[in-house]
């Protein structure tokens, strides 16, 4: 059993109303996501800004520091305290993080939204994940992750101005489920949360309303995970990346529709899942 | 008539075929955006390295160092040459930036896609900022504007991966339309545009395809934008920031229909817009 930080359990607010006019002049109130800052100490020493919607804080600084490499072991982490009267984060290591200095000097402003600097070397590392060789993703199961992300009561679905990001089993089950206004602060949450509750990413599926720009395909090779899916779509690099690590990559996902790019040998196709039905409303150019 | 840096011309290949398999296992071509690494030198000083498509390498370079504070005169920038041999950008300013290290040290990291570093103080600059008090804005360029991304040809409409801005005259006539992998290569890109063209910002109106966080708000303001429109939503935030600074926020702009969400006042509504045809398409629930 591994020893986990002292945490505090500061999820905020996630939503607030405002007044809005529609295009007739209309008074009507919508909800909005929450925006707030969240500056991170560690060990006293200030490392980043991170712009979040609040709801998951603590696994949030935790995947930050886990995703940037400025963390080892979770084991390493003493106590991660937030304070929103202060919208500050401190985190007490054991033993501090050697050359802290040199190693956040590097910055490299990616294309993700939320946490788009990331410290150089990530690019790097690509090289050095490797993926377990015998996962395998039944059709059936994209279509059961689709479907519960679906039917997922959401702050998107509110508003529709934040990323979702969930885990899921090799069968499909959902682990977890995260919003953020950033992809990238939903992912670095959920690499919190597998880092806490010790769950390792080799058979698991991830799953992004967003983009799969290269930082995020990166983050989920680091994670161990050999599935991305997204409803999104993908980008040059994120395409090579995924290759290169022999990753899926499945973009569009959609009902029971999606694209598969790469890593096309883990998927195991079920035909049958895709009856008449679906055939005739194709065929309507769905 | 000011001095304009000497610029390369390098817009890169924007898009990228890849070999796909869809659901039923039948292979297919689809093209995804590129995603490059453009690493900024700055008087041979290395500064930050961008994520994006490469189409204007160049505008959004000195973009990024205007909306970041670095420099405060585009005559005060020598030359901007982009190399895709190498991934970089060689700028050459003229009596060099005063302070870089102290200002560059400060990361904010927001929850913009695309460069989501933003070096500290930003916020600070909030309260300097003063929109032309009497800009207005009228319903029937809010259509025209909307109706003008709807026709545009764009990466974004074949790839689904990419964000897209646009800068409009007052009239609703477009002055720029730039796509990145990211919001803030875009709205970067279109700062260092009308800094080239030495374009004013206090009648015009910015659309984006992305959403309105604090960030992209900010920038608007920086520009002197009076007027943010977009596709999608804002969060809390970017409403508190655009109410601050007496901006309009116009989110969910689609067909005739748009939601005001600040600036209220500058919005001039022309009801004879709204015809029956509308009408009844309203009541179909569109």
């Amino acid at each position: 059993m591994k020893i986990r930080p002292i945490l505090s359990n500061a999820a905020a607010e996630l939503m607030h109303d405002v007044e809005v006019m529609d295009e007739r002049g209309r008074l009507k109130t919508i909800a909005i996501p929450a925006e707030r800052p969240l500056t991170m100490y560690v060990d006293k020493r200030e490392l980043v800004t991170l712009m979040t919607l609040g709801g998951a804080p603590e696994a949030l600084t935790l995947g930050y520091l886990r995703n940037q490499r400025l963390v080892k072991s979770i084991e390493d982490i003493a106590s991660v305290q937030v304070d929103w009267e202060v919208d500050a984060v401190a985190v007490t290591t054991r033993h501090g993080i050697a050359d802290i200095e040199e190693r956040t000097s590097k910055k490299v402003v990616t294309t993700g939204c939320g946490q788009g600097s990331v410290f150089g070397g990530l690019m790097d590392e690509v090289d050095s994940i490797v993926l377990s060789p015998d996962a395998r993703l039944k059709q059936s199961v994209v279509c059961k992750i689709v479907d519960t992300i679906h039917t997922q009561q959401s702050t998107y679905k509110q508003t529709g101005s934040v990323h979702g990001c969930a885990l899921f089993a090799a069968d499909g089950e959902l682990v977890y489920f995260i919003e953020d206004v950033g992809r990238h602060n939903a992912v670095d949450a959920i690499a919190g949360k597998m880092w806490l509750d010790a769950i390792s990413g080799e058979d698991k599926i991830f799953y992004s309303t967003g983009r799969l720009t290269s930082e995020m395909v990166i983050k989920g090779g680091q994670m161990g995970i050999p599935f991305l899916l997204s409803r999104s779509g993908t980008t040059q690099m994120g395409h090579m990346v995924a290759e290169r690590m022999g990753m899926s990559l499945l973009t569009r996902c959609s009902g029971k529709h999606f694209l598969l790019l790469t890593g096309k040998e883990r998927l195991q196709f079920e035909p049958q899942l895709l009856g008449t039905i679906f055939q005739n409303v194709e065929m309507l150019g769905y």
